[in-house]
């Protein structure tokens, strides 16, 4: 461990001179603004979100696969919005300059980056709590980017990839469930590495109605599509609990990893937990072959969960066709009392 | 104090329904991703600033000044760039949703930004440490924003307005200098509630050769401008020392303020202080009266303090034309052992 100086710690770990700049990008790290110059006509779209230690990620999480996940939310929120991802600013509050750290973070944040042709541009270092904030930025033409308020009466939703995870990694670390050291490993991935779905949101473009990223959990960000649409929707409980990637895993039936964890449970992960990162979207009947080839296009399995009605709210139903109450399935609330 | 859910505080202090959108912005809050459409073939001018509690800021400090001075930083750095601020996201740690803490602050930004006609667009809020992190956007056309990397040899060296009396304010509240009340209040004003030059950037477009605004300390940001042109610079110190608005107000001579403060520490306050967010600029000795033009223009006086050399290093030099060793007015670093 040795302490830098804010303009080395720059130099060394952010500033990569041997790259050319990305696409869409004028002027990058060094100056007092970074120059984007979107193709001609396109609509920028721009997304902030920050990441504080003890509240998004454990202190002493991997700092390869904090560099990952703090971009990977970001890239997230373009994905949701059919954006292709040009380049983001960072700006990082750190107790202290620890090369070690910085290294692996730096790796992680660029490996991340790199893949999706996504460009540093700048930001700002200071001391401080660790608190990780970016914002990101994206193209996509005009009148085709995904918004949540598209939503029709009678689309379907989908949900991309599985959910739950996550959640059920957390709950796994806070001592509250039980899991096998595999499976552990194998919902950690999820939580600490997300996969941002941008191949899946640009191929959505004039094919999904509404779309949002599932960050707060499904019925939390399902809403705030319906909430804006001016709409409500029907949701298949049995459906829905599939998409917990270990469910499926053939470790368990009635109650899934032997029992060790209850269908309730599950449910909840699934229904609310928060941290997936996939897309929840809208698209008319009609587009379902369509939907398919975005699917196939980005390769990644999507799941048919319920569809749009005019009325408001969101009814959960089960396999019977019994309504579920889904207000036991809170969303998450940063400043829930 | 009131306890307040996460949508409901953006919904109450952050999203402005009743307000159009502003120019360049096609989406504001509320969905995955804001939507900016710059004019059409112009860059677009991206600058993060975090401002972190204890550190950029008192904790104590009037939330509706710290709401100003957050977006200030920001707009400040679009200023040294010659950019015209269209929008902003902003993200916010706060220890607890304080309905008065979070009405004051987003009362001082909003007042700055609707000054500037700059769209709050987006953001994030969590719970976590005091920590305020703003990226700002503006338009400028190609070619014309205000780099640190174009100065020239035979250049002028300007700076706007006043220098030092942010630090001077700083080392009062520290306990370190005293100064009568009157004066800790007009110094005050300059730390807590800087003013972005955001007209006189713009007003600079194709005068200046090089621009950076000053929030490191003086000698530190002119310093980047140097070293990215690859030139060195004099600096006249019996110049530098008056551009401190308490030095010119009559309060003293020898040592202003009835020898309270020293000139050492006037002349460390305006070189090294920091904090200031005037800009610090060079132009050719030919654009002395276009300098002056942009200077009415934008209603912010200039001062000339030195010219830009072929040879590299920075030389302070008193009335006498004696150089001053310049290597103790050292620039802020957030990360100096």
């Amino acid at each position: 461990m040795s302490e830098l100086g804010e303009f080395e710690l720059i130099a060394r770990y952010f500033k990569r001179p041997e790259r050319a700049l990305g696409a869409g990008v004028a002027l990058g790290v060094g100056d007092d603004c970074a120059l984007l110059q979107p193709s001609p006509g396109m609509q920028l779209a721009v997304s902030s979100d920050m990441l504080v230690s003890g509240r998004h990620f454990f202190a002493d999480v991997d700092p390869r696969t904090l560099g990952h996940k703090a971009l990977a939310v970001n890239l997230s929120d373009l994905a949701a919005c059919g954006a292709q991802p040009l380049g983001f600013t960072l700006a990082l509050a750190l107790p202290e300059a620890n090369a070690d750290w910085l290294a692996a973070f730096s790796q992680g944040l660029f490996a991340l980056a790199d893949l999706h042709g996504c460009t540093l541009v700048g930001g700002d270092t200071t001391r401080g709590p660790l608190n990780i904030c970016i914002t990101v930025f994206g193209e996509v033409p005009p009148g085709q980017a995904l918004l949540r308020s598209g939503a029709q009466a009678g689309d379907d939703i989908y949900v991309s990839g599985t959910l739950g995870d996550a959640a059920l990694a957390l709950l796994a670390l806070q001592g509250k469930v039980d899991l096998p050291p595999d499976l552990l490993a194998q919902t950690r991935q999820h939580l600490e590495a997300p996969t941002p779905r941008v191949a899946l949101g640009m191929a959505l473009r004039g094919v999904a109605t509404a779309a949002a990223d599932v960050s707060d959990g499904l019925l939390g960000d399902l809403g705030h599509i319906l909430q804006q649409s001016g709409k409500g929707a029907i949701v298949h409980a049995e459906i829905a609990i599939k998409l917990i990637a270990t469910y499926a895993d053939g470790t368990g039936a009635a109650g899934p990893f032997g029992l060790k964890v209850s269908a309730p449970t599950l449910l909840q992960c699934v229904l609310a937990g928060g941290d997936d990162y996939e897309l929840v979207f809208t698209a008319a009947p009609a587009q379902r072959d369509a939907v398919q080839r975005a699917s196939d296009t980005a390769g990644v399995p999507v799941t048919r969960i319920g569809s749009v009605t005019t009325d408001a709210g969101l009814t959960l139903l089960d396999a019977n066709g019994v309504a579920v109450p889904s207000t036991v399935f809170s969303s998450f609330d940063h400043f829930a009392p």
